[in-house]
């Protein structure tokens, strides 16, 4: 089975393909360009030298969110356009377990993203088994202290919202330091992710493919504000 | 500080560049082609998706050794040809220690490649400072049995060797599994095991980057055999 695994949920692009478990190409990059011109020369390039074309994908697994609101499109529709033609499974992964496939051991890990405005999109995670602890949210990072408190240990923090969790908490028992190469989200964690999700029937036809924001734009937010009323917490179901 | 790193030590194909701390690009290849036809187009690839030019880079690292003779003497080749016309400083890292770089926690990690006839290569790391516990060495992978007895744990292989390993020592209380893609020799791995040398001044000039392949060359061994001399452990110090 082969797997193409993308990212374009934070400021690195990532792609990788797996055949069954065993990683075949993978590449991330961190250079400041968009992800739309990033990302297809990224799928081209992982294809080509694995020998495989669309045709030959078996799975296609996304990050889903949280993340950039643009980003994710830019993610999503690249691989709806890619598995609409022969209606392939996909897997549209949370970006913060993602993350969490990156790490592997006894303890817990938390996937962070900055989420500007001093919060973090967070979650963590049983780094034996990767199985989920907590729902992805949003939070101030002084929201963590209760769970980072009372978690299994060593903890480690992964994402580009690591070093603010970071910030705050690296002088308690456990919390272990990670260096930030692996901190970053790699293809093979969102092809992990969406393994899973294909071993517990979690994979949808690519027109059912969409986005978890786990919070209002800020053009909707401010629109709420204008007009007096609360934003909800979680408007994409 | 640029520095550029890559590794064909083994099957895999790899590189990375890294900004001071920062991860700017990753790519890995295990796709059954050469390095000589692999390697190139992927320093090519990583240097554009990071606006950079060879006159750019810093630091070379560069995976010498153990591993196969072939694919080491390609990697080494290739960084002193890039290296050479600004004399750029550069590291030639044990592809055990580059191998370690990919894990974090306490506990200890075991670099382990494949070396044919039932032996590894291999060394072990402490995973919390990457600090050296054992010198590379060629050995049965019964050998390993004392070291993986007494070390700390949790203990975790990684590399092509992982899996001769954990079919030995998996049921050991303390030896915990590592899913594939997470045992495979990172790019950021040989860079962050490259800059240590940095920092301890262990850098050379391109020429006096040399392999250290561990043993003799099947060539080698088999000329040793029919003259009826033993062949030395490492001949090339």
């Amino acid at each position: 089975m082969n797997l193409l695994a993308i990212d374009t949920a934070g400021k690195t692009a990532a792609v990788a393909v797996l055949r069954d478990e065993v990683l075949l190409y993978e590449a991330a990059a961190n250079n400041g360009l968009t992800h739309s011109e990033t990302l297809l020369p990224m799928v081209d390039t992982a294809l080509k030298a694995c020998g495989l074309r669309c045709a030959d994908i078996d799975l296609y697994g996304v990050t889903a969110g949280p993340g950039s609101f643009t980003g994710l499109r830019i993610g999503l529709a690249a691989v709806k356009g890619m598995a609409l033609p022969r209606q392939t499974p996909c897997a549209g992964v949370s970006t913060l377990e993602a993350l969490a496939w990156g790490m592997a051991g006894q303890g817990t890990v938390v996937g962070a993203l900055d989420a500007r405005r001093g919060q973090v999109y967070w979650a963590g995670f049983d780094l034996a088994t990767h199985d989920r602890l907590t729902p992805d949210a949003a939070a101030p990072v002084q929201a963590l202290e209760n769970f980072v408190a009372g978690c299994k240990k060593p903890l480690f923090f992964v994402g580009d919202g690591a070093a603010l969790c970071y910030n705050r908490f690296s002088e308690l028992p456990g919390v272990l330091p990670c260096p930030q190469p692996l901190r970053v989200l790699r293809g093979s964690g969102v092809a992990l992710a969406a393994r899973r999700m294909l071993q517990a029937g979690r994979t949808v036809p690519p027109a059912e493919l969409l986005p978890d924001y786990h919070r209002l734009s800020q053009a909707e937010r401010e629109r709420a504000e204008r007009e007096g009323r609360a934003a909800p917490d979680h408007p994409h179901p």
